[in-house]
């Protein structure tokens, strides 16, 4: 199973670049250290709720904005549901015998 | 803003009684004490993603689950985007004038 942090940490840090933003800028306006914030977007730190909010703060972005991009990447990277996909006929007629 | 903990406890809980299970029964499924996992409910506590997905397991919640819940629950509280809704014609006029 995937860690939240890793890809709390890459949607965070995705967002930054995106933005054309320094660790130092953004870490300065979200008042945690930049050690902090460089850990918590490589997914070495679990983000507290309180921090993560201000580096939503800091990047403009709500916080749904940044769990819609991690749903997303956490689905990305689940275990797929097995489907089978009948391949001839005799099969075909045993799905719809079913 | 709001806090992501508070959320996810509230998501975790519901799952929990929706299931019609103790604390303590998936307390003892996720491997972690009561304690822990009361406080993680009532948001006093910030789960780890390990211990989150262990929670997760015991609950047979995907990660993506809980969070598209807690996603619902976040966008509820945060502040809506104000729209300004014309009352009188006045208004329109300014409105369709802009």
């Amino acid at each position: 199973m995937e860690l939240m942090r890793t890809h709390i940490g890459h949607s965070l840090r995705a967002a930054r670049i995106s933005q054309g933003r320094t660790l130092r800028a953004v870490a300065s306006d979200a008042r945690v250290s930049l050690g902090y914030l460089s850990e918590v977007e490589r997914g070495q730190k679990e983000a507290s709720s309180e921090l993560l909010n201000a580096i939503c703060r800091a990047l403009n972005l709500s916080l749904s904005t940044v769990l819609t991009d991690v749903i997303d990447l956490v689905k990305r990277h689940e275990t797929p549901v097995l489907t089978v996909v009948p391949t001839s006929e005799a099969e075909l007629s045993d799905v719809n015998a079913a």
